[in-house]
């Protein structure tokens, strides 16, 4: 079983590292990791830009056509909810009926964080209303997540944007509901 | 031909009444719009937090499977990319191999937006970096869009966040490259 690891792990300066030590969990529960990582894409640097982008797209939705499920890193990035490029990623799999699998390291509800963006970086207009529903991210979020069978995986505490500890307690959990 | 209007135009206080000006002008250009609104679904109110969001989930996911398209708006909210639940959406199609369609209110690039947030938020962690391309989003969403044929459609200046003037050129664009 072939799983394509989503997340803003790729925005790590480790990325490479960080992926390597991802994909030694996986196998350890018979799960192949498949990382995009734009460091594989050597051509990358010698293009300008309004290419470079296109590249890593078609590159990042080749690996997710081979993949077999996804594992989501979906601690918040850059706002209340996950990293934008992971949504989409989650997303596809959910049009696909291919298992999803999320996680976060983060333990305060979507609600919370959502005010605490919001003292930070006020909305645009007044009188929008997000229902948290004491969930962990927007309600599509879960509701992807929910189609493989289990939750999003989150920790007692927040934890280091880079923990690997709740990853590997989901990676665990999807194997075992895969593979048995 | 039928779009599901995917945006956080679902979040404004007057809902029902901005879904019904979007769904007007989509008329105009023969497209009949599939607004999500929780105004909808009565049963709600009544209803216990854990059960009104999987309700909510189903619907909209029921409303997208009756689409032929998304024409999504992709306007930065509470965050640095576009709203969470509506990327979902988009990878959604993207995954099912539907037209896709994309606008924003925003004139600013995803760098200088990232950057605003950051100044606001920082990351929890050094290093972190995100590739702007110059792009108004996270590269998997003009990525997502440009599978429709068309580039997300901006303004020349920021609008306010319930302007309806880009989604109205996105959805006259859409229908001559759809029905010509």
């Amino acid at each position: 079983m072939r799983a394509y690891l989503a997340g803003p792990d790729v925005f790590l300066p480790d990325a490479p590292s960080h992926a390597a030590r991802k994909a030694a969990i996986c196998a350890a529960h018979g799960i192949t990791a498949l990382p995009p990582l734009n460091e594989d894409v050597a051509i990358l640097a010698a293009m300008p830009e309004d290419s470079a982008w296109r590249v890593i797209f078609a590159k990042d939705l080749a690996m997710m056509e081979q993949a077999d499920m996804v594992i989501a890193n979906l601690t918040p990035f850059r706002g209340a909810s996950a990293d934008a490029g992971t949504l989409v990623e989650l997303g596809w799999f959910l049009g696909r009926g291919r298992p999803i699998f999320g996680y976060s390291n983060s333990a305060t509800p979507f609600a919370a964080r959502s005010e605490a963006l919001l003292r930070a970086q006020p909305d645009p207009m007044p009188g929008l209303t997000v229902g948290g529903f004491g969930l962990p991210d927007n309600l599509m979020i879960p509701g992807a997540v929910e189609t493989g069978g289990l939750p999003i995986f989150t920790p007692a505490q927040d934890l280091p944007f880079d923990s690997l500890e709740v990853f590997a307690r989901c990676v665990a959990a999807a194997a075992q509901r895969l593979l048995g």
